[in-house]
C-alpha cells in the first residue's frame, strides 16, 4: 500500500501557489479523504532565487524538468505554467515516463488535448484537466460523470471572465472599453496582453474543450466560428439595453442531425435570460440534455484559489485512482466523427444596426433585402437622422441562417442608400 | 471480465419508468462509455397486472423482493419506490447481500443514510444517491468530488420543486396558497398529500443529506430548524415584494468555529439576488468554499426524466467501479462529531410584521422592545390604520440572533399594544 503521494509541481504562479496553499491549509482534510498524505515534493520554475511568499521549503524549487521526470517518488505531475510549447511538452513526457498529469492548462488541451489524452490511455495513466475550464466550477467532472448518462445537445455560456468583467463594467457604469480594459489590468483579471481574452480566443479554446466532451467528438479550434469584443461598436451597449438585451461575450454549442456548430461571439442576451445577470469576472454554463433539460454551473471563472481548487479537485481524483490502482481506466476515444454544420445549418435570431441616408425610401428599399433573401423581420426601428442627413436603423430578424445573415450583410453593404453597417449581434439564449 | 451488468429495479412509477427509459434510449452510448451493457434483469413492483407504458418485457416483472436479490447475476439494486419501511428493508438487505445500490429516496437517506453507509462500506460495495437531492442536478457528486480539495462553509439554496412552483405562482400571479397548490397538484408537482413539502420535510431531509456530505459530520433531522410555507400569512407575498424581497422556502446550513446550523424556512431574498428569479420547480443550490468562493448548481428539482438521469448517472458510477473491482472504496465515516449551535450562535436580519393597536407611544414602546434586547434596527414602517384603528408595523433589524429575535418575539405577544404577530422572517442572501 502506498504510504504517501508525491506531486511534481510545474509552474508557481497565481495558479500554482493556490495549489501549494490548499494542499498545505487543508492537509488534515485531504489526508482524511485519502487515507495517506500528500506531498508537493519538488516545484519546477523559471528563477528558483526570484523571492516567494510561501510556506514550501526553498530547496523543493528547482528549474530542472528532467530532475521532476526522473524522480521515481513522484507519482503525479500538476501543470500550472501555462503556454504551449513548453507545457505541451512536458506533459508528453510526463505521460510517457508513466506519471498522471493534472493540468489547468486551457490552450494545451485545446489544441492538443485528444494526443495527450491519447497517450494517456495509452500509458494507462491519468490526465485531468477541469481547471482548465470554468475557474473553480466543476464543469469538466459535471459532464463525464454527472450528465453521464444523457445525451448533451447544448451548451451556453460565459466562459471568460475578463471580458465579462469589462462588459459588466461597460454596462453598469457607462466605461468605454479602453476604461473598461485599464479597470481588469490593474485588478488582475486581464494579463499584459490581453489579446486572448478580448478576441475570444481564450473562450474559443475552452468551447473545444466543453463541446468535444459533452458531444464525444473532437472539435478542433479552427471549428469553432470566433468574434471577439472589439466588434461592439460605441453605442452597441447601450441600445442593447433599450431594447431590453444585455452584451456578453457568450460561447454556444449545439448539435443536431446535421452535426456540431461552436461559437463564441458578442451576442445579445434577453434582459430576463439569467445569463444576463452573470456578471463580473463569474462564469455561468448552461448545459441542455435530452432528459436533464436545463441545468446550470455558476462559480468564479479565474483566480488564484478557485482555479487552484479545481486543480486540487483533480489531484484528490487522481491520487484515489493511484491508491485503488485505476488510474488511467477511463478511456477518452471519442464516440462520434466530427461532423460540422455548414453555415445554412445553423440557425438563429439576428440583429442588424445600419447606417443609412436619411432618403425617401430607404426603409421599403432595405426591408425587401430581408424579403428576398426569405428573411422574415420582427422588428424594424428607425432612429432619428443626425446633422448629416444620416439615421440609424435597427433590425431584428425572426430566426434564419446564418448563411442568410450573411448574404444579407452582404446585400446591405452593396446598398446604395446604406453608409456602413455599424455591428450585428446573434440573439442568444432562445433554446 | 464481466460481459454486462444486470439491474434489479425496485419501484416502476414516475422515476422507475424514467430509469428504464433512459437505458433503453441511451444503450448505445452508455454501452460505448462502459464497455459492456447494462440491462434490467427484474423489476419489483406491488402489482405485476397493472398496466404499464413501457418497452420491457412482461416477464421482468415481479412481486417478489426476494427473487432479485437472491439473484447472482443482479450486481445492482436501484431503488426507486419512495417511502421508508420497505424501502429501508430493501436497501439494507441488497446491501447485506453483497450488492450495490442506487438510490433516489431522500427519506431513507436522511432518516437511516449513515446506517447504510456504514453496511456499504462494511460490505464493500457502493451505495449511491445523487438523485436524492437537487432532481437532475449532480449536487452530491459536486460535493464529493468536485469541490473535494474544499472547505466548505455554507449551503443555500432552493431545493423544494413543489414549494417553490408554488410561490412563483403567488407572487407572478397574485395566487392564493390554495390556488397554487391546486395547480400544483393538476400539473402533477404536488402530490396527492403535500404535507412533506409545503411543511419543509421534504426541504429539510435534502438538507440533512447536503450538510452531513458538506461538513463530514452526521446531521440528523431533529437538528434542522423548520418552518413551513404554511407560516406565510396573507400579504406576506405581496409586502416583501414592496420591500424589494422575493418569499421562498429555503434551505440554509452554514458552519463555522461554533458548530453547525441548519434551516429550512420561508425567507425574504433580496431581488437582486439570483437565488430571487430562480422559478416555478427549478432548484438551485449556492455553495460557498473557503477557496472557490461562491459556486452555484441550478437545473429542474424534480420530474421523471430530470431525476432518472441522476439515477442513471450513478448507475454509470456504480458499473465503473464494478467493472474495475473498485466498488465500495468510498469511506463514509463522517471526519467531524456532530456540533450544532445554538440560538445565540445564529445571526441573521429578520422581518417582523405586526399588527398594533394604533395609540399615542406605540411606536416607540415596540422599539424600545428591541433597544432592551440589544437589537438595531434597519428599517421602522407604520403602515396607515384600518377601520378597527388597528395599524400595521413593520421592522427589519440589523443582524441579531436567533436568541433575540425569538426573545423580542416573546416580548411583543406580550405586549398590550400588540394585536398579534402576524409574521415573521428571516432575511438570506447576505452570505
Amino acid at each position: 500500500m502506498t504510504k504517501e503521494i508525491n506531486i511534481g509541481l510545474l509552474g508557481f504562479g497565481v495558479v500554482g501557489s493556490g495549489v501549494a496553499k490548499i494542499l498545505t491549509e487543508h492537509q488534515t482534510d485531504l489526508q482524511y479523504k485519502l487515507g495517506v498524505p500528500v506531498h508537493i515534493k519538488k516545484v519546477v520554475v523559471r528563477d528558483v532565487n526570484k523571492k516567494r511568499d510561501t510556506d514550501l521549503p526553498k530547496e523543493l524549487f528547482t528549474d530542472s524538468l528532467e530532475e521532476v521526470l526522473s524522480d521515481d517518488s513522484i507519482d503525479l505531475i500538476v501543470e500550472v505554467m501555462g503556454g504551449t510549447g513548453f507545457a505541451k511538452e512536458a506533459m508528453e513526457r510526463a505521460l510517457q515516463s508513466g506519471k498522471g498529469v493534472v493540468t489547468a492548462n486551457k490552450d494545451v488541451m485545446a489544441e492538443a488535448g485528444p494526443e495527450l489524452l491519447k497517450i494517456a490511455d495509452e500509458k494507462g495513466v491519468d490526465l485531468f484537466f477541469e481547471a482548465s475550464v470554468g475557474g473553480g466550477i466543476p464543469l469538466i467532472r459535471t459532464l463525464e460523470d454527472g450528465l453521464a448518462s444523457d445525451r448533451i445537445h447544448a451548451l451556453t455560456g460565459i466562459v471568460n471572465g475578463t471580458t465579462n468583467f469589462m462588459l459588466t463594467k461597460m454596462k453598469e457604469e457607462n466605461m468605454s472599453y479602453d476604461e473598461a480594459l485599464a479597470l481588469a489590468t490593474e485588478l488582475g483579471f486581464a494579463e499584459a496582453d490581453p489579446t486572448a481574452d478580448v478576441d475570444g480566443l481564450d473562450a474559443a479554446r475552452k468551447m473545444v474543450i466543453l463541446a468535444s466532451l459533452a458531444f464525444s467528438t473532437e472539435v478542433q479550434l479552427d471549428d469553432v466560428y470566433v468574434r471577439g469584443m472589439r466588434e461592439i461598436k460605441d453605442g452597441d451597449v447601450e441600445l442593447a439595453e433599450r431594447f431590453g438585451y444585455t452584451v456578453k461575450l457568450a460561447g454556444a454549442a449545439k448539435k443536431d442531425e446535421n452535426g456540431i456548430e461552436v461559437s463564441v461571439e458578442p451576442v445579445f442576451v434577453p434582459d430576463e435570460h439569467p445569463l444576463a445577470s452573470v456578471n463580473n469576472e463569474f462564469n455561468a454554463v448552461y448545459v441542455y440534455g435530452d432528459a436533464v433539460g436545463e441545468t446550470m454551473f455558476y462559480g468564479p471563472g479565474a483566480g488564484s484559489l478557485p482555479t487552484a481548487t479545481s486543480v486540487t479537485g483533480d489531484i484528490v481524483a487522481a491520487c484515489r485512482n493511484l491508491l485503488l490502482g485505476v488510474n488511467g481506466k477511463r478511456k477518452h476515444a471519442p464516440q462520434y466523427d466530427r461532423k460540422m454544420k455548414t453555415d445554412d445549418q445553423k440557425f438563429a435570431s439576428y440583429f442588424h444596426r445600419i447606417l443609412v441616408k436619411d432618403e425617401v425610401g430607404v426603409l421599403t428599399h432595405l426591408t425587401s433585402l430581408y424579403t428576398n433573401r426569405q428573411a422574415s423581420l420582427a422588428t424594424v426601428i428607425q432612429q432619428a437622422k443626425d446633422d448629416n442627413d444620416r439615421a440609424e436603423l435597427v433590425f431584428i430578424t425572426h430566426s434564419i441562417s446564418r448563411q442568410q445573415h450573411l448574404d444579407i450583410m452582404e446585400d446591405l453593404k452593396n446598398a446604395d442608400s446604406v453608409v456602413d453597417v455599424i455591428s450585428y449581434y446573434r440573439v442568444e439564449g432562445e433554446n
